[in-house]
Order: C-alpha cells, then structure tokens, then sequence
C-alpha cells in the first residue's frame, strides 16, 4: 500500500509521513505546487537519512497512492477533496486525522457540529463508493514526529467500510510500538474526536504533550 | 474517609464496596429497608473473609459516610437523591459512576441527553454546596467484583469542586494498581460516559469483558 497525504506539509502530515517512511512504507506528499511538495520531501527525507519520501501535485500524488491521508485542519478538511474530486476513485482510502477542537483561553474545547463527527462531515463530502477511515485521531501530532520517542499506544480505527477499516489498520499496524484497535463504525468517530479534547485537556494540566490511550484488556 | 453506597447492591456498587474495603476503607451500604443493606453486607463480608462492611438505613449511611457512591441505573440517579435530599450535608460528597448506555440490538451505544452528561443532571439535582464527582465511570462493573484481578488501568476522576475532586481522586489511590487522573470540571463527564460506550463496544468485538483505559505519556 502506498500512502499519500493530502495537506502533509503541518505537524500531523510532517508526523506521520516521518512515521510510516520510518517504518518502510512508500510515502508521497502532494501539494497543488508539486515544487512546494518536493521540497518538503526532501526535508523529511534528510530527517530520515535516506530518499525514502516524495513529492509531486495532489494530482499525481493520488495516481500514485491508496491510502491518502488528509492532513490539514479540521475546518479545511471537508473542502480539501473538492480540488482533487475528479482523480479520486474506488482504490482510494481517504484517512481522517482531524479533531474538531478550539482552544477557549487556552482550555481545550471540543467544537459541536450538529452532533456529527468531523470525520461525518468529511464522509459526506466524499465522492459516493470512496470509504472515509479514522485514524491516529488519539495520538498527539507533534508527537508522531518524534522518531525516537515510540508511540506505545493504541491507533484506534473506525469507519463504515469494513475491508477499509481493516486495510487501514494492517498499514497503520508496521509502526512499531503502534497497536490498531477495530473501533467499528464512522460514528465513532463522535468519541474519538472527544477523547482527543480529553487528552490535550490531561496535556495541560499535568504540563505533559503526549497523553495518549492504551487500552487494557483487550 | 468513610464510604457509604446509595443502591449499594447492583454489580458496580458491590464491585466498589469490596474493592474499597478490601483495600482498607469503611465502607457502609445504606437502603430504605435496614434488613437488606445487612444481609447485602454479610454476603460481601462473606466474600472479604471479614467483617469490613456494615449495612444500615440510608439517612443512618449518611450520616456515618463523608463520600457516598451513587450506584445505581442512570436513568434513576437523578430521583434517586430525593427521598435522602434532607439528610446531605456538605461534608457529603456525591460520586455519580452512572453511564447512559443502552444496547441497540447488542450495540451499546450513547443515549443522547439534550448534550448533557448524566452527571451534570444528577448534579442540577443536588442540593446547593454538596459537591459532586464522577469518577469509575469508564471502568467495568463486573471488573471491580474480581478482586483477584488486578484493576492495571487509570480512574479518570472529574467535577467543578477542586477539593471534592482530589478527596475523591486520595480516595480512589487507595485501590491498588488503580491511578486516579484529574479530568477537570463535571462537563468532562460528557467525554467520559462516551468512553465506556466505546469500551462496551471493544468487548463486544474483541469479546471481551474487561476494556478500559489507560493514559499513556503523562
């Protein structure tokens, strides 16, 4: 599978295209200026020691991957598919990052949207037959771009396609540290998205950055 | 600190009432009818091995307990504080464990309540001044009545009074293997319960009974 990001030039995309080259994947960062992502891919790739990411325009990035991961900003994400609509098609997996949060004086917040899910919201805004997958919703972005520092988590997993969801975890599953977890449907995304205020909330007040879950007994 | 149990004889306050008392706390179990919060505690002292837990009527539990677990069905909670509303005190502080699950055909899923958490609920029910505190939502009932397992998990523990909470949070530290995390103000309660859908779900799935969390980073 090779995974390509959609939106991988901020501190979620930067994290987990690191992660996913780190761990031998075939990574390509698109961008609508195929300079800007190529330049970015060779920054991360001297982080990594090795050419091991590319870049190109979204267009091409989309031609060269399945899984794409859309890496911008939860506000930016259901209209970040309406340029690229037209090279989208059934071998795609869109993976969804965001988390509907805001800050309130500096509490963390989570943003209410008619009750629905960022992840939702996004689906609704996919072409039809293109499955929409949560993932790494959970886990703290700068976090993911830590390569020394192993993720020792849960990625918890959901979305409405079955077959998806579980390619979606197998590729997530070659971090090392990392365990998928099959969270079931898109809606539970809604919990997710919730958990991640929860964590950034723990992140402030024990002046910590990685709060991330683990499940136990499971 | 002595802890008393309003609807002490379902699965999570008899879970609560032997872990506490197995762990050194008083622990009292109050009912309207004095004979059965006896035999309830004669059948958890059975259990102990020793006479740790005492059962007596519920204005008489009150009056020998400074924290008292609400441990009962969520959709009773709110009620359930009336007919004991004249014996709280504020040296009374209220645990709510309650979560507002129910099961769509096997699927537990989050019964939506106007956007507010059981808990904030329970709380607008509550006299004026007497604190309450969520805590053990997010982890299993039946877990807590199998003491030979160790707990290996974290209690998130939250609610708008900052000394009930840590009361509360010193309180739970007793259990061991347990590690109480500060999760704020009551409102986190509405993260909380939705947690313990989805680890409902995980055990459905995993077919599992014992899902529950742990913060990893902090």
């Amino acid at each position: 599978m090779r995974i390509g990001f959609l939106g991988g030039t901020g501190v979620e995309g930067k994290g987990l295209a690191l992660r996913f080259a780190a761990a031998g994947a075939e990574v390509v960062l698109g961008s609508r200026d195929p300079n800007r992502a190529e330049s970015r891919a060779a920054e991360y790739n001297e982080i990594l020691g090795r050419p091991a990411i590319a870049g190109m325009e979204n267009s091409r990035m989309l031609f060269s991957s399945e899984i794409v991961f859309l890496t911008v900003p939860f506000d930016q994400a259901p209209a970040a598919i309406e340029p690229v609509r037209r090279h989208l098609s059934d071998r795609h997996i869109i993976v969804d990052v965001t988390v509907p949060m805001r800050c309130n004086g500096g509490t963390p917040a989570y943003q209410e949207q008619e009750g629905r899910s960022n992840a939702e919201i996004v689906a609704r805004n996919l072409p039809a037959g293109i499955p929409l997958v949560c993932a790494f919703k959970t886990i703290p972005a700068h976090l993911l771009g830590l390569l020394d520092t192993p993720l020792d988590c849960d990625v918890f997993v959901c979305g409405d396609s079955e077959e998806a969801r579980m390619c979606v975890m197998e590729t997530a599953s070659i971090i090392p540290s990392l365990r998928a977890i099959d969270a079931g449907p898109l809606e539970t995304a809604r919990i997710l998205e919730r958990m991640t205020v929860l964590a950034a909330a723990l992140n402030r007040h024990y002046k910590k950055k990685g709060a991330r879950y683990r499940i136990i007994g499971i």
